[in-house]
């Protein structure tokens, strides 16, 4: 132990090297504070090169690695065990934004590189990178790749996945996987970029991309929509998709008892409609053609709409303000949450035509065992992508509630399998839902991945006990 | 061989086991005659589950399987060797659609499904299937996931790898792993379906897919341009994208001397400017909203590029007659080559901001090389796509020219390669480029593919001698 330290310091430098448990508790502790672990050290390497010498050094000893970016994953996949023999990987001095090309629409990032930091870059350059999410201002770019992250745009521009052309990647042996390409097209062998993104760190360490940029929108419209239920939220998503195509950009599903909450805890909230309904959907159109013809084709489409009986209501916001301010209702609800006390918590997904019917037979099946759960219904409809949150009845004892909090997931999750779909749409599995996945996903699948895994990672150093 | 053959009429019936050299003939020999292949059987099953039970026998033999959708592949991966011990898995019969759910986008087709037949279901369900190529009334879709293929909507949609969800494979040890999910989003561990998109059938058997449906765009315009070089083309690229986003559907480059061949070879041919220009794009804008609002903007999207320099000329259909004349100028290319004679064609991709460079320093160094050689250059622009065919220069003997067709690759892959380009944008590998790879991939990316390669198949047999 003792050795490596030293050989670590010697690869990265004495100041990269925190083994002072005070020192390197920030890095030992997930963002929700649900893990604790205890690194040998937190290594800090400053180039591609030093990663690769760090991995050299944890290789020889068959020393685990966690890699680690702005640690703010919801799973717990960048949090070191407990056992004090782990070495954090973080990669936050790898920021360097390394090329960006206007024309191809591509930029070239390290890893560390800020998720918003990117999305200035790409503004300056007169682009979009469209990846967005709660915590863009301290994720950084290699963990939303490595976690496959999804966030608001997903519906109009695909999660972290679809974003990538090429990646640099250093190999649980050291090696620098130079795959870097800028193309939108190679058929050349098999896509070994695609393994990495959304393997949580455990077949490689990300440490540059190529991604894609996109034209940016001159136009986005906002409007908060009332509508009577889940059902006709999706009928509703379909009529603007036709309507409208790709200009849908955001389509969040809200249940009237979201919008309670965030009206409950944040008392300078307006709702700009004059009645109370059932559901809401809060829905951005977005364009590069002129604002006037976008703020057409929505009054057009939404008045379609109420003719066909999908919707009730329809506030447009009239200025950046109003927009900011329909959002604002959105981004609350987590915090809403929060403020209201604990809640079970999900990620779920299932094909979006079944979104209404699992969120009826789920809540019944709740109900009848769980008599008065309240449900904390939101997320991003138009990916089939709910949080599917559970709050203790009302006045019920919390800590009680919350010991059952793996039966009532058990319920919420068989459920959305029941319907084809996923325990976790966009968070991963980190070392949280590891175990809990062994339940959905077939012994055959979890063998695939495990030859995969010893292929790549024979050791198995690289983050062991997340995943799989 | 003959307790074999016994086997796999058991296991799919008599009918489905061809063992006749003339018979077997057709599936044989690859679309391009390049490659003819003597098979030990085709073997034609009607299910996947006798796929599953044609792989156990052939995995019990250690025989090699060559799997063969509509047998349209540019580069020999669908034909077995000439040693009389492969079989050919021919997957023709599974051709049924087996779902089609219009709000969440989707349809589940069987790998036999020809393309075209699935584009018509889509557009049945009121829904767009945009993988679109020239082999559409044959190719099936099976074959067009194993190559990743592309085509002409890429720049909108992206490549087949794109549009999938889903996969059921039949493994090389003949277990079938079930991953039809048809979910947007569904973080739980590795991306296993994108190691078979593009595996050109190395990995194991694609027999189903869960793809991508899409709003039916309801307005579609189609522009000649002339411009005075391939460096006003990218900058009309841009400028087009900028205003008009993701409407840019076609953008497609045509030197004068493609159209050149085509007015020669099709006397019927018009083009619809009065004046020749040194280089064309076919531009096609496509949308959901109104044809009038698309026109508009296209004519003022055309307007400004002629004030900004950025083009020469321009004729807009003006009916759909129209526009199926311009598309065939671009369509007709490839058959004019055909009746001009014998080329040497490539299938290259470079960064899109460097293909006007790639033109210009590869053609010098043609020219010196080659001198008199007459470059056809053309292709998917706005992908960094270039089909770059040179022909013999005029009145030169063509079978001598033919001979050196290796040294004019060489030129034109080793340039690509300096961009860092591919040499297979879109075509696959197969055994045409199997060697040629080689040298142009890192040892290090050739390992990791074998690694995977023995991980999922260790015996060997499927598809040998393809891709690696």
């Amino acid at each position: 132990m003792a050795q490596l330290i030293e050989q670590l310091i010697s690869a990265v430098g004495k100041a990269a090297v925190i083994t002072d448990p005070r020192d390197a508790a920030p890095y030992a502790t997930d963002w929700r504070k649900r893990y604790f672990g205890k690194p040998l050290a937190v290594v800090k390497p400053g180039s591609t090169a030093e990663v690769a010498a760090v991995v050299r050094l944890c290789a020889a000893s068959g020393t685990g690695i966690v890699p680690q970016g702005g640690n703010t994953g919801l799973c717990g996949g960048a949090t070191p065990d407990a056992g004090g023999g782990q070495i954090v990987l973080k990669l936050s001095r790898l920021n360097r934004i390394r090329a960006i090309d206007p024309v191809n629409n591509t930029i070239t990032v390290e890893a560390g590189c800020v998720l918003a930091n990117l999305q200035q870059a790409a503004v300056a350059a007169g682009r979009l990178f469209p990846l967005s999410l709660a915590a863009e201002g301290s994720c950084e770019i290699g963990g939303n790749l490595s976690t496959n992250a999804g966030g608001t745009a997903v519906l109009r521009y695909g999660n972290a996945r679809d974003l990538v052309l090429g990646l640099e990647v250093v190999l649980p042996d050291g090696q620098i996987w130079n795959g870097l390409r800028a193309l939108r097209k190679d058929n050349t062998g098999y896509d070994l970029k695609q393994l990495f993104v959304g393997a949580e760190g455990t077949l490689g360490i990300i440490t540059a991309a190529v991604l894609k940029l996109y034209p940016r929108p001159s136009a986005r419209t906002t409007a908060l929509v009332a509508l009577a239920s889940p059902a006709k939220a999706l009928d509703f998503l379909s009529h603007m998709q036709d309507a409208c195509g790709d200009r849908v950009t955001g389509f969040e599903l809200m249940s009237a008892f979201c919008l309670l909450l965030v009206a409950r805890h944040f008392p300078a909230t307006r709702l700009p409609l004059k009645e109370d309904y059932p559901q809401y959907v809060l829905l951005e159109l977005s364009d590069t053609a002129s604002a006037e013809n976008l703020d057409a084709a929505l009054q057009g489409a939404l008045a379609k709409a109420a003719e066909r009986g999908l919707i009730l209501d329809a506030a447009v916001a009239a200025s950046g303000a109003q927009a900011a301010a329909l959002w604002a209702l959105r981004e609350n609800i987590p915090e809403a949450q929060v403020l209201e006390g604990q809640q079970i918590k999900h990620d779920i997904s299932v094909p979006i035509s079944s979104i209404a019917e699992y969120i009826a037979v789920t809540g019944a099946e709740l109900q009848r065992a769980f008599p008065g759960v309240r449900m904390v219904t939101f997320g991003h409809l138009g990916d089939g992508n709910l949080h599917y949150n559970i709050a203790p009845p009302e006045h019920a004892d919390e800590n009680a509630f919350m010991a059952r909090a793996s039966e009532v997931s058990r319920v919420v999750h068989d459920s959305a399998a029941r319907f084809g779909g996923s325990i976790s749409a966009e968070h991963g599995l980190g070392q949280y839902k590891r175990e809990e996945i062994l339940r959905y996903k077939s012994p055959l699948e979890m063998d695939l991945m495990r030859r995969i895994k010893a292929a790549l990672d024979p050791q198995g150093i690289m983050n062991p006990g997340k995943v799989l």
